[in-house]
């Protein structure tokens, strides 16, 4: 039964997705070390106050800062040395008036210590004295507890993505494990008769299975844990079945078309019968990629890609990235990096359809270059030869010769 | 024993790191669907012809072209449907004169055919006939054998690092197993008496160890393997033991400074008595991260990272993943794509020296401000707090308010 949808542009798409989604996925306790790029399902909340001791910021002398009020080079301040303060212990000794102990970075303030002076502001004169030429006030040089981090106050919410600094940042607090959610499982099943398995010999008119390995190492990059079901020979049946058990097993599922001209609708078909509300859309506006079919079964989004290599991958950048870190729960703002360069010729696009365009990035004279990799084929070569693709706007009828583009990394 | 070393900027340390180190690091042959983010340590050559068959590169109907000369919409040319030719098979059948054959994307041609018409630009008039409306020229939307790669051509160079498009061009291939360079091993060795296991209670003078998970994290997400030495306290004896160890274990070590103010040198010595060349360089132009060490012995990078957790972050960004991509052999283009930001408070600098500044990247109106992170500690946490960093070029004296600037993402 095919249906007819108006297409929608790729954010609308996702918009669309995420407004039906009810979907929570389940969380697990893990060790810090180990939670790498995973997202917190939790709000952290800080156990300690950091630093929990007042500490220096500098190598120098704890001092009593009215004890250098005044003190200049050409009229400098002696002090008496009394000790030196060992890294990871507590000063057994408070500071008397005119008394310094040397400190390093790190190191504990001893008592009635309330500044710092950076060693580059003194002279030793004696073993037991020191030549004070600048003075600091109180506090200077010094972290006072809590100052960092307040004791209970809330360091990470709930959606943090967990960078090397949020690992370390936890760690420092002696959180040594945090509850994230699971890695979404997707399911990807692959169709189309001409199809084989890579490892086979191909006959004429066969060809082997791309997709399924292109979107398993486009889904570990983006955090989630690929399920390959294999090559699904295009009859209802079998695929249906296989889709049944790839919406039961994973969290989302990508049926990749085949290239008979029913297929796509074979996939509406199978979406809508897995559950309500079955297909939301059919149809984004994109190139390559339009073709595209999303929807949800059993609260879980199905996303129906086309069979063309290259445009599996573009939409599903576009698409099952940022699902699977919605499903995660993942809060980042969305901020894309981008290469800036100058487009070496033109590129002809039509208005109503968003383009990607593969370019190879070169460099002379301090200027970056894009060139389009155009492919008859559009096949995964003309990717693999390419450093990125730069994309040209929905409302757009082209980019010119020497304009300045913003080129995406895969 | 100390020694005298100028600054140099954080490109030329890894130049002269890069220049003195002769290391190979060993090879593996791996299954291709496991390879992603790996980097081959052979050039790559086609064992087939791609297409391996003369395909059609749209649904429609195959045809001799020379048969559609002069079709137009309002004076159509008929021919005989004779067949349809299935996905995945050789036809059995050649086309004579005036026939045509239904034929999808990906299919394969049928003997005596040279194009495809279009389904769109097609009538079906009878069970057994067609009306061409418009005329293909000889080799319209078909791909000949060997068009898109030429059977023994070099499609990957030895050093190309494996992303998804690669991963599926191996398997159209056929190559299902490729030889890569092994992921570099990094020892890291955290040092300074008041540094404790995460796991620990802290007394007052004491701080947990953050270093050796950011950086563990750092170095996962770079395409190396971490291998934590533990805290090792601040001592020659067990510290040369330790990175002796290390050495010998690892393709590339990390020495965490201590707080002690001799800390340094024994770093260095250490370094110069695990092997020649040893110290190469005291000392970059960055801030934070000016007391960095780079030195090799036993032909393998050491290096003697800032004890501070964001210093250590910001030089093992810069001089350690370019290290552990270099280990590979990747000879992958330099590109980094930044955010365009407009920077919403004065920075100031002083020239001479490279500054990283995390920022908060916010929106407002489409406009993307970046608002730096000052912390008086240069604490982990004003990593936690902060989107990316800006780099205050080595030559500025600072970033003016509102001009706008590129933020890179961690």
């Amino acid at each position: 039964m095919s249906e007819f949808f108006t297409l929608i542009s790729p954010e609308a798409a996702f918009d669309k997705l995420r407004s039906n989604l009810n979907f929570i996925i389940k969380t697990q306790e893990i060790a810090t070390e180990d939670a790498y790029y995973r997202v917190l399902s939790e709000d952290i909340y800080s156990p300690i106050n950091l630093p929990s001791f007042t500490k220096s910021t500098m190598d120098g002398y704890a001092v009593r800062a009215t004890d250098t009020y005044g003190a200049t080079a050409s009229l400098p301040t002696y002090l008496t040395l009394v000790d030196e303060i060992s890294m990871g212990t507590t000063p057994s000794f408070h500071l008397s008036q005119s008394e310094a102990a040397l400190i390093h970075t790190g190191g504990m303030l001893p008592k009635n210590a309330d500044a710092v002076v950076m060693i580059e502001n003194t002279q030793k004169t004696h073993s037991n004295e020191i030549e004070v030429c600048q003075s600091v006030s109180i506090g200077e040089n010094i972290l006072n507890i809590g100052e960092d981090v307040t004791k209970s106050s809330q360091i990470m919410p709930e959606g943090t993505l967990l960078r090397p600094q949020e690992i370390g940042a936890l760690m420092a607090l002696g959180i040594t494990s945090v509850h994230v959610s699971n890695k979404p499982i997707v399911g990807i099943i692959s169709t189309g008769d001409e199809v084989v398995h890579p490892s086979k010999t191909i006959n004429p008119g066969q060809v082997r299975d791309i997709n399924s390995y292109t979107l398993s190492a486009l889904i570990t990059s983006a955090g989630g844990i690929p399920k390959r079901y294999g090559i699904i020979e295009d009859d209802f049946d079998s695929l249906f079945s296989t889709a049944q058990k790839a919406n039961t097993e994973c969290d989302i599922v990508l049926i990749i078309a085949g290239s008979s001209v029913s297929h796509r609708d074979i996939t509406s078909e199978i979406i809508n019968q897995l559950g309500d509300p079955g297909v939301l859309l059919h149809g984004i506006t994109i190139k390559p990629g339009k073709p595209t079919i999303v929807g949800i079964a059993q609260n879980k989004p199905i996303l129906g890609l086309p069979g063309n290599p290259v445009s599996a991958l573009v939409v599903a950048t576009i698409l099952l990235k940022p699902t699977i870190s919605h499903l995660q729960g993942s809060k980042i703002a969305n901020f894309t990096p981008t290469i800036a360069a100058i487009l070496s010729q033109n590129i002809p696009s039509v208005a109503g359809r968003e383009d990607h365009v593969p370019v190879l990035l070169t460099t002379n004279d301090n200027t970056v270059y894009a060139r389009p990799i155009f492919g008859k084929s559009n096949l995964i070569f003309t990717l693999v030869n390419s450093t990125g693709k730069l994309i040209v706007p929905i409302n757009s009828t082209g980019l010119i010769k020497d304009s300045q583009v913003d080129v995406h990394l895969y």
